[in-house]
């Protein structure tokens, strides 16, 4: 039996979100039903309410950093009971086969993962939709325990704004000492900034906005550099081991690859790429065995570590709440860059 | 005391090599002097004499895969004694204190290690003199074994085009059963072959030339793909878990980057970059966490590693051996690509 659950959907490319009313797919064995409190707002929800990647199903209804409360499980289901604080990310699903989702990168999933929303169920192959509704139903293996203690509303952006600058930090094993650099100071780049900080890297903000400089030291950076300023760039040549780029923009990467040091990797996490970008200039990596590379959200495990370290260090995302009814307004004040630094929909002013 | 040498030389830039005699720097205490047998050609030595990089010092002395013979030692050297085998390479001192010196990367100085020719040597400040001649003095750090039956003719160009192309197989860790791809066959890409398959590895040549195939397969190639054939290239998408680019110019890495698998990187080793290259298309790296990246040669330590593998296993690169006289003719047949896959100078060709 299928669930009926009211939500807010752009029902067209472009349109303004507004109230929607949808079947979710029958509940599974092992499957856990969460009501859910709060949702994040990300970049990527606009990017699919006006269809810019061309794939976009209507009525779509966004949201993917979910946090809840278990309403119901399924018979199967072991790791979770009514009541527990759970989390949602951008993946409800994947073939786990394959040899990345053997390796806990469900992300990389050969044959692709089933994301949260605009998916197909792999089962009865109908649209996913998101969390910008009052219930989801997802199978347990996709569900993330909440740590006990932690801010459920500042958690919300953890599920990807967080995992997805986690994951490299992890991945490039940046640890205590690490010079990172962190360009763009938005929703992804204030999160590398608070986890690279607590995992005891030394942390330095890009940036093209003197007027960043002191909320990027309260977030825990070391150092702002305004990368338009080719006094401060040249003087800091090839100290980064890590430069994570958060810009989710069109933009000249060749003014960072000097900076990277030996070994050095900048990876891109914001920006999925484009041939309008300038030329990549191969010398500095030829030179000193530089990479660029790309990053992707994270797996499943890795979520869940990223999850109890921030419970451990009480990290959560600097957010502003919102009601449900304000969600047009909030993407037209982030397309102007107008958030410190994430929106979270309190889902109860979503009435049934 | 300096040293009387002869050798051949271009006089000015893009001038054809002549005799040359010239004086070598004072022998001190840790020199090893060497008699040069044999010095292979690299391309790299052309861009030199044509001052492509706008820094050649002339009169110039190219050369920087040397083997020969040891025929006086310094007091305080221990490796070596007279009549040993020797080799020198792309590099003839560095500073031996910052951070890569120490890690056995010296081709990666922080200070910019000295090269074998077009040079300041670190001590006297005169220029470095290559291969093309007699005899040549280097501290005995950078002096490396030939191990016994090897051919001292065949082992010349693995002093460089062997060493570029083992570096990133070994810091990329390539064994077997790692799908390997090569781009390009010449003197780079023949070593990429056959070091690829003694390691164990799957290997795969990409070229845009029907007529390499048979060639390929006798260097050990498991596969060979007609870059320009798009059906070819969609069959191995996300295959290779390193690919190793050893194309000499101004090229698109981009068809290339989605036959990478998951983590998987491609390494550029012959071209050092130019902003007239395509846009590198990030998304297949974000996509699947794919890295572009460089190399530059290898450590004295690896290059002694891979002339140790070389001895074990009987690899020596394919030559045409031929007499310092022929040098201006084999550039020409060089810049027509008209080698296999390696001019290799008989120095006893050149008469005192």
């Amino acid at each position: 039996m299928t669930m009926n659950v009211l939500g807010y959907a752009a029902p067209t490319a472009k349109a303004a979100l507004e109230p929607y009313r949808f079947e979710r797919r029958d509940i599974r064995s092992n499957d856990v039903v969460i009501e859910i409190l709060y949702c994040g707002v990300c970049h990527t929800d606009i990017h699919y309410v006006q269809n810019d990647w061309g794939r976009s199903i209507f009525p779509l209804v966004p949201g993917h950093e979910i946090i809840g409360r278990v309403a119901n499980i399924g018979e199967d289901v072991t790791r979770f009971k009514q009541g527990d604080h759970v989390g949602v990310g951008c993946m409800v699903d994947s073939c786990q086969r394959c040899a990345a989702c053997k390796q806990g990168l469900e992300q990389y999933c050969e044959e692709g993962p089933t994301f949260t929303y605009n998916s197909k169920d792999r089962i009865d192959k109908i649209p996913t939709f998101g969390g910008y509704s009052k219930k989801i139903i997802v199978p347990e293996k996709f569900v993330l325990q909440i740590p006990e203690g932690l801010d459920l509303k500042g958690a919300a952006p953890l599920l990807c704004a967080g995992i997805t600058t986690w994951s490299p930090l992890r991945h490039w094993k940046v640890g205590v000492g690490t010079n990172v650099g962190v360009i763009g100071l938005g929703g992804l780049g204030h999160m590398a900034i608070k986890l690279a900080k607590a995992l005891g890297a030394n942390v330095t903000l890009f940036t093209r906005s003197p007027g960043k400089e002191q909320d990027a030291r309260r977030l825990g950076a070391d150092n702002i550099v305004i990368s338009t300023d080719t006094d401060q760039m040249a003087a800091i040549n090839n100290k980064f081991a890590l430069i994570i780029d958060s810009v989710p923009y069109v933009h000249d990467v060749n003014i960072y690859t000097s900076l990277l040091s030996l070994d050095g990797t900048l990876v891109l996490v914001g920006f999925p790429g484009s041939l309008d970008e300038p030329p990549l200039n191969t010398a500095p990596l030829v030179m000193e065995r530089k990479s660029v590379a790309g990053s992707d959200i994270g797996g499943i495990a890795e979520t869940q570590e990223l999850l109890d370290f921030c419970g451990q260090h009480g990290i959560i995302s600097d957010i502003e709440i919102i009601k449900i009814q304000d969600i047009n307004e909030a993407y037209k004040r982030m397309l102007k860059s107008d958030v410190k630094y994430r929106f979270v929909i309190d889902m109860a002013s979503l009435k049934e």
